[in-house]
Protein backbone atom coordinates (compact mmCIF):
# COMPACT_ATOMS: atom_id res chain seq x y z
CA UNK A 1 0.00 0.00 0.00
CA UNK A 2 1.72 3.55 -1.60
CA UNK A 3 2.46 6.01 1.61
CA UNK A 4 0.13 9.01 1.48
CA UNK A 5 1.31 12.42 3.38
CA UNK A 6 -2.18 12.44 5.23
CA UNK A 7 -0.88 9.80 7.26
CA UNK A 8 1.97 11.50 8.91
CA UNK A 9 -0.47 13.64 11.45
CA UNK A 10 -1.84 10.67 12.76
CA UNK A 11 1.35 8.50 13.02
CA UNK A 12 2.67 12.01 14.88
CA UNK A 13 -0.29 11.93 16.78
CA UNK A 14 -0.38 8.67 17.71
CA UNK A 15 3.30 8.55 19.07
CA UNK A 16 2.70 11.49 21.18
CA UNK A 17 -0.33 9.59 22.85
CA UNK A 18 1.10 6.67 23.69
CA UNK A 19 4.58 7.62 24.55
CA UNK A 20 3.49 10.35 27.22
CA UNK A 21 1.35 7.29 28.83
CA UNK A 22 3.99 4.22 28.76
CA UNK A 23 6.85 5.73 27.01
CA UNK A 24 9.51 5.52 24.49
CA UNK A 25 10.85 1.99 25.22
CA UNK A 26 7.42 1.08 26.59
CA UNK A 27 5.97 1.80 22.93
CA UNK A 28 6.40 -0.76 20.36
CA UNK A 29 5.61 0.16 16.17
CA UNK A 30 2.95 -2.00 15.90
CA UNK A 31 1.34 0.06 19.00
CA UNK A 32 1.69 3.42 17.14
CA UNK A 33 0.50 2.30 13.48
CA UNK A 34 -2.70 0.26 15.39
CA UNK A 35 -3.16 3.47 17.24
CA UNK A 36 -2.63 6.01 14.27
CA UNK A 37 -4.55 3.64 11.85
CA UNK A 38 -2.54 4.43 8.98
CA UNK A 39 -0.80 1.63 7.39
CA UNK A 40 2.33 0.34 8.31
CA UNK A 41 4.38 1.25 4.91
CA UNK A 42 3.32 4.82 5.78
CA UNK A 43 5.73 4.80 9.17
CA UNK A 44 8.21 3.21 7.41
CA UNK A 45 7.85 5.84 4.34
CA UNK A 46 7.91 8.76 6.90
CA UNK A 47 10.08 7.66 9.19
CA UNK A 48 12.87 5.39 7.46
CA UNK A 49 15.55 5.93 9.89
CA UNK A 50 12.66 4.65 12.85
CA UNK A 51 11.13 5.22 16.18
CA UNK A 52 14.08 7.81 17.16
CA UNK A 53 13.27 9.72 14.63
CA UNK A 54 9.75 9.43 15.50
CA UNK A 55 10.58 10.34 19.03
CA UNK A 56 12.35 13.72 17.59
CA UNK A 57 8.55 14.26 15.31
CA UNK A 58 6.70 13.70 18.63
CA UNK A 59 8.21 15.90 20.73
CA UNK A 60 8.86 18.90 18.12
CA UNK A 61 4.97 18.45 17.91
CA UNK A 62 4.02 18.35 21.56
CA UNK A 63 6.76 21.38 22.15
CA UNK A 64 4.44 23.62 19.31
CA UNK A 65 0.98 22.15 21.36
CA UNK A 66 2.38 23.31 24.73
CA UNK A 67 3.76 26.66 23.05
CA UNK A 68 -0.01 27.45 21.35
CA UNK A 69 -1.83 26.56 24.84
CA UNK A 70 0.82 29.12 26.62
CA UNK A 71 0.77 31.54 23.88
CA UNK A 72 -3.08 31.47 23.88
CA UNK A 73 -3.33 31.78 28.03
CA UNK A 74 -0.64 34.95 27.91
CA UNK A 75 -3.05 36.62 25.39
CA UNK A 76 -6.12 35.63 27.69
CA UNK A 77 -4.28 37.15 31.18
CA UNK A 78 -3.30 39.83 32.39
CA UNK A 79 -0.17 39.11 34.49
CA UNK A 80 2.20 36.04 34.82
CA UNK A 81 0.61 34.97 38.00
CA UNK A 82 -2.80 34.65 36.19
CA UNK A 83 -1.31 32.71 32.87
CA UNK A 84 0.35 30.07 36.18
CA UNK A 85 -2.78 29.67 37.50
CA UNK A 86 -4.81 29.12 34.88
CA UNK A 87 -1.98 27.04 33.39
CA UNK A 88 -2.72 24.74 36.59
CA UNK A 89 -5.76 24.88 36.45
CA UNK A 90 -6.02 23.58 32.82
CA UNK A 91 -2.88 21.14 33.29
CA UNK A 92 -5.11 19.55 36.99
CA UNK A 93 -8.48 19.19 34.46
CA UNK A 94 -6.44 17.61 31.86
CA UNK A 95 -5.04 15.20 33.96
CA UNK A 96 -8.65 14.69 35.86
CA UNK A 97 -10.10 13.81 32.51
CA UNK A 98 -7.32 11.30 31.45
CA UNK A 99 -7.31 9.36 34.69
CA UNK A 100 -3.95 10.62 35.60
CA UNK A 101 -2.57 8.66 32.80
CA UNK A 102 -1.19 11.59 30.76
CA UNK A 103 0.87 14.26 31.95
CA UNK A 104 3.55 16.54 30.11
CA UNK A 105 3.83 14.67 26.37
CA UNK A 106 7.32 15.18 26.13
CA UNK A 107 8.68 14.03 30.00
CA UNK A 108 9.14 10.76 29.87
CA UNK A 109 10.64 10.69 26.18
CA UNK A 110 13.38 13.11 27.16
CA UNK A 111 14.00 11.69 30.21
CA UNK A 112 14.29 7.92 27.98
CA UNK A 113 16.76 9.88 25.35
CA UNK A 114 18.26 12.97 26.57
CA UNK A 115 21.25 13.41 26.61
CA UNK A 116 21.90 10.62 24.80
CA UNK A 117 20.28 10.88 21.33
CA UNK A 118 21.15 14.61 20.39
CA UNK A 119 18.29 14.64 18.08
CA UNK A 120 15.88 14.48 20.68
CA UNK A 121 17.41 16.85 23.37
CA UNK A 122 17.69 19.28 20.35
CA UNK A 123 13.90 19.18 19.91
CA UNK A 124 12.97 19.10 23.77
CA UNK A 125 15.92 22.71 24.20
CA UNK A 126 13.39 24.26 21.10
CA UNK A 127 10.43 23.06 23.36
CA UNK A 128 11.73 24.16 26.08
CA UNK A 129 12.94 27.91 24.50
CA UNK A 130 9.36 28.22 23.33
CA UNK A 131 7.79 27.71 26.58
CA UNK A 132 10.81 30.22 28.38
CA UNK A 133 10.43 32.87 26.10
CA UNK A 134 6.21 33.43 26.33
CA UNK A 135 7.13 33.52 30.27
CA UNK A 136 10.01 35.91 29.78
CA UNK A 137 7.92 38.27 27.83
CA UNK A 138 4.76 37.99 30.27
CA UNK A 139 7.23 38.59 33.36
CA UNK A 140 9.15 41.69 31.55
CA UNK A 141 5.47 43.08 31.12
CA UNK A 142 5.20 42.59 35.17
CA UNK A 143 7.76 44.48 35.54
CA UNK A 144 10.70 42.15 35.83
CA UNK A 145 14.15 43.47 34.76
CA UNK A 146 15.44 40.98 31.55
CA UNK A 147 17.88 39.01 33.35
CA UNK A 148 15.12 38.75 36.52
CA UNK A 149 12.32 37.66 33.99
CA UNK A 150 14.61 34.97 32.15
CA UNK A 151 15.46 33.36 35.36
CA UNK A 152 11.95 33.14 36.62
CA UNK A 153 10.69 31.76 33.64
CA UNK A 154 12.82 29.00 34.11
CA UNK A 155 11.41 28.56 37.72
CA UNK A 156 7.96 28.82 36.63
CA UNK A 157 8.53 26.18 33.67
CA UNK A 158 10.23 23.50 36.37
CA UNK A 159 7.61 24.13 38.88
CA UNK A 160 4.94 22.92 36.71
CA UNK A 161 6.76 20.28 35.21
CA UNK A 162 7.55 18.53 38.71
CA UNK A 163 4.09 19.19 39.39
CA UNK A 164 2.57 17.02 36.84
CA UNK A 165 4.78 14.46 38.13
CA UNK A 166 3.62 13.95 41.40
CA UNK A 167 0.30 14.55 40.24
CA UNK A 168 -0.03 11.39 38.16
CA UNK A 169 1.60 9.51 41.37
CA UNK A 170 -0.96 11.07 43.77
CA UNK A 171 -3.65 10.78 41.36
CA UNK A 172 -4.88 13.90 42.38
CA UNK A 173 -4.56 17.25 40.87
CA UNK A 174 -3.94 19.22 43.83
CA UNK A 175 -0.31 19.43 43.23
CA UNK A 176 -0.30 21.35 40.18
CA UNK A 177 -3.01 23.68 41.32
CA UNK A 178 -0.84 23.87 44.51
CA UNK A 179 2.66 24.74 42.98
CA UNK A 180 1.03 27.03 40.11
CA UNK A 181 -1.14 29.01 42.75
CA UNK A 182 1.89 29.45 45.46
CA UNK A 183 3.95 30.38 42.79
CA UNK A 184 1.31 33.04 41.40
CA UNK A 185 1.19 35.03 45.12
CA UNK A 186 4.99 34.93 45.17
CA UNK A 187 5.27 36.43 41.67
CA UNK A 188 2.80 38.94 42.95
CA UNK A 189 4.19 40.07 45.89
CA UNK A 190 8.08 40.01 44.64
CA UNK A 191 10.48 42.96 44.57
CA UNK A 192 10.41 44.01 40.87
CA UNK A 193 13.99 44.19 39.45
CA UNK B 1 24.63 -21.14 42.86
CA UNK B 2 22.16 -20.45 45.92
CA UNK B 3 21.18 -16.96 46.67
CA UNK B 4 22.37 -15.47 49.34
CA UNK B 5 21.11 -12.15 51.42
CA UNK B 6 24.26 -9.88 50.07
CA UNK B 7 23.05 -9.65 46.99
CA UNK B 8 19.88 -7.82 47.13
CA UNK B 9 21.47 -4.29 47.84
CA UNK B 10 23.52 -4.53 44.90
CA UNK B 11 20.73 -5.62 43.18
CA UNK B 12 18.10 -2.52 43.85
CA UNK B 13 21.78 -0.30 43.38
CA UNK B 14 22.06 -1.23 39.92
CA UNK B 15 18.43 -1.06 38.99
CA UNK B 16 18.12 2.40 40.64
CA UNK B 17 21.51 3.41 38.53
CA UNK B 18 20.05 1.84 35.46
CA UNK B 19 16.17 3.17 35.88
CA UNK B 20 17.69 6.53 36.00
CA UNK B 21 19.20 6.16 33.01
CA UNK B 22 17.41 4.12 30.78
CA UNK B 23 14.16 4.18 32.16
CA UNK B 24 12.03 1.39 33.44
CA UNK B 25 11.06 -0.37 29.88
CA UNK B 26 14.64 0.23 28.74
CA UNK B 27 16.62 -1.72 31.47
CA UNK B 28 16.36 -5.43 30.66
CA UNK B 29 16.88 -7.92 33.71
CA UNK B 30 20.10 -9.11 32.45
CA UNK B 31 21.52 -5.50 32.49
CA UNK B 32 20.52 -4.98 36.17
CA UNK B 33 22.03 -8.91 36.79
CA UNK B 34 24.96 -7.45 35.13
CA UNK B 35 25.29 -4.29 36.73
CA UNK B 36 24.63 -5.67 40.51
CA UNK B 37 27.46 -8.50 39.91
CA UNK B 38 25.15 -10.64 41.58
CA UNK B 39 23.90 -14.22 40.58
CA UNK B 40 21.01 -14.50 38.17
CA UNK B 41 19.26 -17.09 40.99
CA UNK B 42 19.91 -14.17 43.02
CA UNK B 43 17.78 -11.93 41.43
CA UNK B 44 14.80 -14.48 41.17
CA UNK B 45 15.22 -15.15 44.48
CA UNK B 46 14.27 -11.82 45.92
CA UNK B 47 12.15 -10.78 43.40
CA UNK B 48 10.06 -13.71 42.07
CA UNK B 49 7.21 -11.01 40.84
CA UNK B 50 9.80 -9.75 38.41
CA UNK B 51 10.98 -6.67 37.13
CA UNK B 52 8.16 -4.51 38.72
CA UNK B 53 8.92 -5.16 41.81
CA UNK B 54 11.99 -4.23 41.31
CA UNK B 55 11.22 -1.13 40.54
CA UNK B 56 9.08 -0.75 44.07
CA UNK B 57 11.95 -1.37 45.80
CA UNK B 58 14.15 0.89 43.54
CA UNK B 59 11.88 3.55 44.33
CA UNK B 60 11.73 2.98 47.44
CA UNK B 61 15.53 3.17 47.97
CA UNK B 62 16.08 5.77 45.95
CA UNK B 63 13.23 7.72 48.14
CA UNK B 64 14.84 7.17 50.71
CA UNK B 65 18.59 8.31 49.75
CA UNK B 66 16.60 11.91 48.70
CA UNK B 67 15.30 11.93 51.75
CA UNK B 68 18.51 11.22 53.92
CA UNK B 69 20.17 14.02 51.79
CA UNK B 70 17.68 16.34 52.41
CA UNK B 71 17.11 16.09 56.01
CA UNK B 72 20.93 16.07 56.48
CA UNK B 73 20.52 19.95 54.25
CA UNK B 74 17.73 20.63 56.38
CA UNK B 75 20.27 20.19 59.50
CA UNK B 76 23.13 21.82 57.71
CA UNK B 77 20.88 25.20 57.05
CA UNK B 78 19.28 27.87 58.57
CA UNK B 79 15.78 28.43 56.28
CA UNK B 80 14.43 26.42 54.00
CA UNK B 81 15.70 29.40 51.60
CA UNK B 82 19.25 28.22 52.21
CA UNK B 83 18.27 24.64 52.08
CA UNK B 84 16.45 24.77 48.41
CA UNK B 85 19.57 27.19 47.18
CA UNK B 86 22.32 24.36 48.82
CA UNK B 87 19.94 21.21 47.14
CA UNK B 88 19.90 23.35 43.63
CA UNK B 89 23.73 23.24 43.71
CA UNK B 90 24.17 19.55 44.88
CA UNK B 91 21.78 18.40 42.21
CA UNK B 92 23.64 20.63 39.68
CA UNK B 93 26.89 19.20 40.53
CA UNK B 94 25.45 15.14 40.47
CA UNK B 95 24.42 16.29 37.14
CA UNK B 96 27.83 17.65 35.69
CA UNK B 97 30.16 15.05 37.12
CA UNK B 98 27.26 12.57 35.34
CA UNK B 99 27.19 13.87 31.98
CA UNK B 100 23.97 15.13 32.59
CA UNK B 101 23.04 11.64 32.19
CA UNK B 102 21.60 10.98 35.91
CA UNK B 103 18.47 12.82 37.51
CA UNK B 104 16.30 12.05 40.19
CA UNK B 105 16.22 8.47 40.53
CA UNK B 106 12.74 7.58 40.44
CA UNK B 107 11.27 9.92 37.82
CA UNK B 108 11.32 7.92 34.84
CA UNK B 109 10.02 4.84 36.29
CA UNK B 110 7.39 6.90 38.21
CA UNK B 111 6.17 8.69 34.59
CA UNK B 112 6.63 5.03 33.04
CA UNK B 113 4.91 2.93 35.30
CA UNK B 114 2.34 5.35 37.71
CA UNK B 115 -0.36 5.72 38.15
CA UNK B 116 -0.93 2.30 36.16
CA UNK B 117 0.54 -0.02 38.38
CA UNK B 118 -0.44 0.63 42.12
CA UNK B 119 2.94 -0.56 44.14
CA UNK B 120 4.62 1.55 42.03
CA UNK B 121 2.58 4.45 42.74
CA UNK B 122 2.20 4.26 46.53
CA UNK B 123 6.22 3.90 46.39
CA UNK B 124 6.68 6.87 44.93
CA UNK B 125 3.81 8.66 47.12
CA UNK B 126 5.99 7.60 50.30
CA UNK B 127 8.93 9.13 48.71
CA UNK B 128 7.27 12.22 47.97
CA UNK B 129 5.66 12.67 51.72
CA UNK B 130 9.35 11.98 52.92
CA UNK B 131 10.67 15.00 50.94
CA UNK B 132 7.84 16.90 51.46
CA UNK B 133 7.90 16.70 55.42
CA UNK B 134 11.21 17.97 55.74
CA UNK B 135 10.36 21.02 53.91
CA UNK B 136 7.44 21.58 55.04
CA UNK B 137 8.77 21.66 58.95
CA UNK B 138 11.47 23.79 57.40
CA UNK B 139 8.91 26.38 56.19
CA UNK B 140 6.93 26.28 59.00
CA UNK B 141 10.09 27.11 60.85
CA UNK B 142 10.41 29.98 58.97
CA UNK B 143 7.62 31.43 59.74
CA UNK B 144 4.76 30.01 57.91
CA UNK B 145 1.79 28.59 59.03
CA UNK B 146 1.25 25.08 58.99
CA UNK B 147 -1.32 25.06 56.04
CA UNK B 148 1.01 27.34 53.60
CA UNK B 149 4.29 25.51 54.82
CA UNK B 150 2.30 22.04 53.46
CA UNK B 151 1.51 24.27 50.11
CA UNK B 152 4.56 25.77 49.46
CA UNK B 153 6.23 22.77 50.53
CA UNK B 154 4.73 20.98 46.55
CA UNK B 155 5.99 24.16 45.02
CA UNK B 156 9.68 23.51 45.80
CA UNK B 157 9.44 19.40 45.42
CA UNK B 158 7.91 20.45 42.41
CA UNK B 159 10.39 23.43 40.89
CA UNK B 160 13.93 21.10 41.50
CA UNK B 161 12.23 18.32 40.13
CA UNK B 162 10.72 20.19 36.77
CA UNK B 163 14.10 21.82 36.56
CA UNK B 164 15.89 18.54 36.65
CA UNK B 165 14.08 17.29 33.11
CA UNK B 166 15.51 21.03 31.80
CA UNK B 167 19.26 20.62 32.90
CA UNK B 168 19.36 17.24 31.37
CA UNK B 169 17.89 18.08 28.18
CA UNK B 170 20.17 21.19 28.15
CA UNK B 171 23.38 19.33 29.47
CA UNK B 172 23.40 22.39 31.75
CA UNK B 173 23.09 22.47 35.54
CA UNK B 174 22.24 26.23 35.14
CA UNK B 175 18.30 25.53 35.10
CA UNK B 176 18.61 23.85 38.73
CA UNK B 177 20.34 26.36 40.07
CA UNK B 178 18.16 29.26 38.65
CA UNK B 179 14.76 27.64 39.77
CA UNK B 180 16.33 26.86 43.28
CA UNK B 181 17.89 30.27 43.74
CA UNK B 182 14.83 32.11 42.64
CA UNK B 183 12.39 30.63 44.26
CA UNK B 184 14.64 30.66 47.81
CA UNK B 185 14.56 34.83 47.08
CA UNK B 186 11.33 34.55 46.96
CA UNK B 187 10.59 32.65 49.87
CA UNK B 188 12.73 35.11 51.36
CA UNK B 189 10.91 38.13 50.65
CA UNK B 190 7.32 36.15 50.63
CA UNK B 191 4.64 37.77 53.79
CA UNK B 192 4.57 34.76 56.52
CA UNK B 193 1.45 33.60 57.30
Amino acid sequence: MPAVPKHRTPIINAAVRLFRRQGFAGTGLNDIVDASGAPKGSLYHYFPEGKASIAVAAVEEAGLRVAETMAKLAREHRSAADLMRAHGRLYAGWMRKSGFRDGCPITTVLLELAPRNRAVSEAGRKAYGARLAILREKLAADGFSPARAERLSVLCVSALQGALIQSRVERSGAAIETAADELAAMLETAPRG
